[in-house]
């Protein structure tokens, strides 16, 4: 006999099919059970179509009635796109319904759920809820913080190097770990490094994979626009580019970036750094709700220090570079206590080809 | 009914648990089976102490006749400070005797085995090899080079930094792993650090664990004799020390260590560089079988560079030390290209409280 557990599980593992795919809706699967018979599945392909519950309740039917929803978020309560799906759940006829965890949408924040209740239908709220949590930690960090989710990429050897002294990272990372990035790139919405790397490496940043894929767009930190126009990142015919900068804006270059397409964000700069917390803030305006962040490490430093990063994702190579001077993934302002590193907790360990990957999370990532 | 491996892999566990304990020698372990029934285990406890063989036998006595033997290493051919073992196994009346692998000593080398099969007994060899080798890869290492094994521990930071740019490392990582460090100190016969981690840290690294334990033999490498005589380092009361130098013996600094208990090892240098090959082959003639390098990242480069690291153990700790003047782990010349890389082999990835340790070997490790 199947525990409610299991229903779940089906429906999150539907439900993260769909990662990356519905930004900036979060992902949802809904299966629904009655009798010990899976009547209706469904989840959210795609921001303007159906949600999860709508495509499961057509294939239920008539067996909803009395029959048991599982749904890994709360279903919402307002007017979108969509109408509610509480209201669509109630006139259904099941009787009962188990949400892995609230909608954390400060426009349903538990109206979905009282709904429910209010018409007299039992709700079981938190059957894999840190799971749904984990699923949707993209989508939750944008509604309670309003910025993009940021995602910091590292790709080191085992002794912490990510090139050598003259800056070569041909690669330090297998084919397997290479290939997860561009599946990464093909998830998110933007991408973001700073001008060193634009200068040094010249990159493309597209995202470089078998069959159909998308481009994040292209974000560089450039607070004195030395972007060079024939920078491959001003081609935007490939992907979109957003330079953010605190340059005096209609300079020549500012135009002549414009004109090849380039789109330009202007921030405050705060003792010549580029304000990163308002930069985030109009990126998310701008409909970036993640963003991958693959240095420099001058960059990655900025916004580690600030408690910028969401998540960390660190390839570790298995061979070592050494050196006085190569370079590491974390630069920016010397500490002098080990106390005053800031504090992660790993989540897990994978191999990737023979190479291993860490995920991390900040302590207090608030 | 159980296999050949499941008595090996019995066996191995038998061997495992011995292992540090019992340097020069190899860990062995050994089980006997008469009509599935274990009629004989031993296991190799100490040096000195009979073999596991002998253990096994005295147990069976009778039984063993028509029984097979497990043994985890090719019973020796050799008077040593005990008879050969093949001699005893031939004797016992076994019909059959199941093998992990050959013993790499010169003086074996499948004369144990050849013994056997002489003897009319069906000898079986490479039930569960890889994890036989590994067992005793120190061993292994010792017979065919002459040299002891070295190990590389490495604490660090997610972003692979071992220390603030003050040098401040207290502590990295956390309380689980420091122990661990402590466990592996009491397995070995040596720890080695440079003279900059005695003129920094001034350390005792003598083993602190509660209950019983080992201390190895400290080996600093220290080119001009600049070790202070008030290091603790130089009260060998706790530890043996032995310092390896090119100084010129009988100055009075040396002399002044050697009435503190010190001894001094010279080796000749290479463009002012300590020559670690012949280092290693004279702390292997003076009993040391296994070295535990803990640093600094000078020395561990060296070692590196020079192919003399036989194995890795890398702890990294969930936080990011960042800043452009942090120590790393292995510094030494810069290499230009990533391919100049030294390239290793993960192992495997372990938690070590809220810590992940990789254990890595070097790719070419002959």
């Amino acid at each position: 006999m199947k525990l409610d557990q299991d229903y779940m599980r089906m429906a999150l593992e539907l439900a993260a099919s769909a990662l990356g795919k519905t930004n900036p809706n979060p992902v949802v699967g809904a299966v629904i059970v009655k009798d010990g018979v899976i009547v209706g599945t469904g989840l959210h392909r795609k921001a303007g179509e159906p949600h999860a519950e709508v495509h499961a309740f057509r294939m239920a039917g008539d067996h909803a009635k009395d029959a048991t929803l599982y749904v890994t978020l709360e279903p919402c309560s307002h007017y979108g796109k969509t109408p509610p799906c509480a209201l669509l759940v109630k006139e259904s006829g099941v009787k009962r319904v188990v949400v892995a965890t609230e909608d954390p949408n400060p426009q349903v924040a538990g109206r979905g759920i009282n709904i429910l209740r209010e018409a007299g239908i039992e709700v079981e709220v938190g059957i894999l809820q840190k799971e749904a949590q984990q699923l949707n930690e993209r989508f939750i960090h944008n509604m309670i913080h309003g910025t993009p989710f940021v995602i910091s990429k590292v790709a080191m050897t085992l002794d912490g190097k990510i090139a050598t002294h003259t800056g070569h990272s041909q690669w330090i990372t297998g084919e397997a770990a290479r290939k997860e990035v561009h599946l990464l790139r093909n998830e998110v919405d933007g991408i973001l490094v700073g001008i060193g790397t634009v200068l040094a490496d010249n990159p493309r940043l597209t995202t470089r994979l078998e069959g159909p894929s998308k481009n994040p767009i292209r974000i560089i930190l450039d607070a004195n626009l030395r972007t060079p126009l024939e920078a491959h990142i001003t081609d935007c015919k490939e992907a979109k580019t957003i330079i953010v900068t605190s340059a005096i804006a209609h300079s020549s270059k500012a135009i002549a970036l414009e004109e090849k397409g380039v789109d330009l964000l202007t921030v405050p700069s705060i003792n010549g750094q580029l304000d990163l917390k308002i930069a985030l803030k109009e990126l998310y305006k701008r409909g970036i709700t993640d963003i991958l962040l693959e240095g420099g490490s001058e960059v990655n430093a900025s916004f580690m220090r600030q408690g910028l990063i969401n998540k960390y994702l660190v390839y570790i190579a298995p061979k070592i570079v050494g050196g006085t001077n190569s370079y590491t993934p974390f630069r920016g302002e010397d500490i002098d206590k080990v106390e005053e590193a800031v504090p992660l907790r790993f989540e897990k360990t994978e191999w990737v080809g023979a190479d291993i990957k860490i995920t991390a999370y900040p302590v207090s990532n608030k």
